[in-house]
């Protein structure tokens, strides 16, 4: 069987010196496995740093060697003028947050002729990739991923009619309402760039519903029952694909030398008292801030829980040039620290916040816990939602924010709370805290058992299954095989 | 035939030292006229500030002498924490922000103990107001005012089962995913508070739909082609009544000696150059950075017009102790100021910028403008864009937001812009200053035409009607004569 073409933005591994380093998406463990040097599949990213545009240069196509086996990378070197106004100006200044609903309209954005030069090297951008995806016999699809490369779905089948096309949106998708905040002009590109695709993936089906309500908003017919959307003679299918954990994988890491002894390290900080966690980017979408206002309104309600509860909160520096981002990272700590200061004794510390990118030691964390916080005013999905009860050695907890896509998967065994409601967060927590052994264990079971239900590489086959049947219902598509796995349905 | 039942925050008039000094609000003008002191009509309103207060306590009910005629004025004290609870912590800092889109949500709002008792605060002030209006026969119907009396409605339904209720938001609505910010209790209580009425008003059929999706996305049985939503053995019309201009009173204005003085001392200033000009409260929703933004870029792309055009704004001061309308206010300042840096030459000055509130003047800019911008980034109505015109002493074109409620009935005759698009407000103002004399003046008339069409007498009469009608149908309705002017529909 033909080997997938995936493309993204960032490849699987990216390169100091010349000395290649495996990047830490989810996407890598998900695709890597589908991808061999050997059956045409190949991997196109771009090489958008100095280091990576040194390898780009000398070896535009070479071979990635990863825990999921090997693989064949191509990087498109970018020159940084025209990567900073792709990545920087479109995607994560304007996508990411419109996204997100993360915009302060009253300031931002403002679409000026700046703006429109970013746009043109966004497009430009996406050119590139649709060039690099022609290049190739595309036999086994192309599998298009997120924001970054929005366009290219249309600018490939530009190029390639006949080709099977799938995008992934690893994201929230925005209501009709917010994406009109876009200029028109651009509203309509990003749809109609989207919808080059035969299939069409979301994290959950309301991001899917919403990404539907846009198409219709348009003016595209849209089959809401079946979440097809017609665009000249041609139909696109949508699905929602929720990413599930590799639990075997997670606990075979959980159960490594460097995250036990980072384990018995904690037991000894933490005591006996009860372990509230939290492991995020540090990232204003996060809504760590409000995290610790309920915590901290949980303290304010309770002293009898007053040196009885640790609350551990990993939260690892994320754009730290972006100066929004700098002060929402002092904010953070101050908001820590003015616990510690308020109800701290010699004998306990109410937070402790780790700002360092530590897998093994966040891992720990996870393990050791007795209640979860993930919170995100908004969230694609939330892998911590679902890795951190299924690395917990205890019946945990999971306080899981509405707003995530994890919420479609766990909310029967979850505390589901809205992110903006911090008196409903401390009761969450007042609830977690004080839960019933067996209560306790139900949730926890029922949690593990929805965090598994798609795993990695099942979710992948997915995707490929369906844009084989989506194929299949095109009339005059190049040849492409139904994967063995048939379709999963959405 | 029975007089209506006027209730809102702010009364026609506010009292200084005991002296009334009427209000600066469109209400006072298209209800005022309605009100007389001997049909057993009221306005009752809240006394808020230490002046209103100790008027209060002496004349709880008062006649009020306004151009308008004489009318019965009921002043409810609420005591300043509370009512700064409710006004401030409530409406002004959550449901203003929230019906406007407006909050940066990576921050505001955190709803903790401190909003909750924010909330039951909001809750016993329209008790008050409910207490109040129960007290009166309410034969001519009870027509409650805005977003700060949301709870009125359903709280005097309780007192009043049989009474005639309608109740006007006098902004834009939220929808149904931003509603969904507020905590579910808080949601809940607001849509079943308005739900109380009778009738529900919104300005325009945009705000109206948007109500009604919330409603069905709240469980309400929604009729959207009839506009009706069923609750429990009720049912509650909904309706748009857009403001139009008295243009007969305003060219009176216009025609004032102190108008006239003014006009003639800004011709001066601006002799032969093409006059833009814009008038709003100095707020964050009236959008004048990007404004001034567009009319930079404007400058930026055409040396050709630098000298020839003049940029008048008129900004004045709101709610000036807030920080964040402080900081706004001073990015304004320095926004104009670097543009007159940059363009600015001994004979020319790009922008004036007036922030005193000085409605003469502003009356006079509009009088001489060429073209008016009204670009705000939500707006209910936006009166500004229906006045400008009318007064316009030569043809004018006017560039309007798509995001004004006035766009509804403007958009034909006007230039329409999305205000998030600061490259095509340039573009607009660019079509604007350059448009040829014939296409001017099609557009300028159409605009007119489309200001004037439901004056301030017309617009109450009908929600009047309108509530008639509702009441008509409602079975076991207490009897309320239907107005001679009838329905005008929605």
């Amino acid at each position: 069987m033909a080997g997938p073409l995936v493309a993204s933005n960032r490849g699987p591994v990216t390169f100091t010196g010349g000395v290649p380093r495996r990047g830490g998406g989810g996407l890598v463990t998900a695709v890597g496995p589908a991808l061999t040097t050997e059956d045409g599949s190949v991997w196109l990213a771009a090489a958008g740093t100095t280091a990576d545009r040194a390898v780009a240069r000398h070896r535009p196509s070479l071979t990635a060697h990863l825990p999921e086996g090997s693989l064949r990378l191509e990087l498109l070197p970018i020159d940084q003028a025209e990567y900073d106004a792709y990545y920087n100006g479109v995607a994560n200044e304007v996508l990411w947050p419109l996204l997100h609903q993360l915009l302060d309209l009253s300031r931002e954005p403002s679409f000026d002729d700046t703006f429109g030069r970013a746009w043109r090297d966004y497009r430009e951008v996406n050119e590139r990739f649709a060039d690099a995806c022609a290049a190739h016999p595309l036999t086994g699809g192309a599998f298009i991923q997120d924001y970054h490369l929005a366009l290219v779905p249309a600018l490939l089948r530009n190029r390639r009619p006949d080709a099977a096309i799938a995008h992934y949106t690893h994201c929230p998708f925005a209501e009709p309402a917010a994406l009109e905040v876009l200029p028109a002009a651009v509203r309509t590109e990003l749809l109609a760039g989207m919808l080059g695709a035969d299939l069409l993936c979301f994290e959950v089906p309301r991001w899917q519903r919403r990404f539907l309500r846009c198409a219709a908003a348009a003016g595209y017919p849209v089959d809401f029952a079946t979440g097809r959307v017609t665009v000249g003679d041609r139909v696109v299918s949508t699905g929602a694909y929720p990413l599930g954990v590799d639990a075997v994988d997670l606990r075979r890491q959980a159960a490594t030398q460097p995250v036990r002894a980072e384990c018995r390290r904690l037991r000894d900080v933490v005591g006996e008292r009860t372990v509230i966690v939290r492991v995020d980017r540090m990232e204003p979408s996060k809504n760590i801030l409000r995290g610790l206002a309920g915590y901290r309104l949980l303290l304010d309600r309770h002293p009898d829980l007053h040196g009885t509860v640790t609350h551990l909160v990993y939260a690892y520096g994320s754009r730290t040039g972006v100066a929004a981002y700098r002060r929402y990272a002092d904010d953070v700590e101050q908001a820590a620290h003015d616990i510690n200061r308020t109800y701290g004794t010699p004998d306990w510390c109410p937070v402790v916040l780790h700002t360092e990118d530590n897998y093994p030691a966040a891992l720990a964390a996870m393990s050791i816990a007795d209640v979860v916080v993930v919170n995100p005013v908004w969230d694609g999905q939330n892998m911590v939602a679902k890795e951190a009860p299924t690395v917990a050695e205890h019946p945990v907890v999971l306080v899981l924010s509405a707003n995530a896509g994890a919420a479609d998967d766990l909310a029967d065994g979850a505390v589901v709370v809205n992110p903006f409601d911090v008196a409903e967060l401390a009761t969450a927590l007042e609830t977690a805290v004080s839960m019933p052994a067996g209560e306790r264990q139900r949730r926890h079971r029922c949690v593990i058992e929805a965090a598994k239900a798609r795993p990695p590489a099942e979710w992948f086959a997915a995707q490929r299954a369906d844009l084989a049947v989506a194929l299949h219902e095109r009339a005059g598509a190049t040849a492409f095989p139904l994967t063995t796995s048939g379709s999963l349905g959405s």
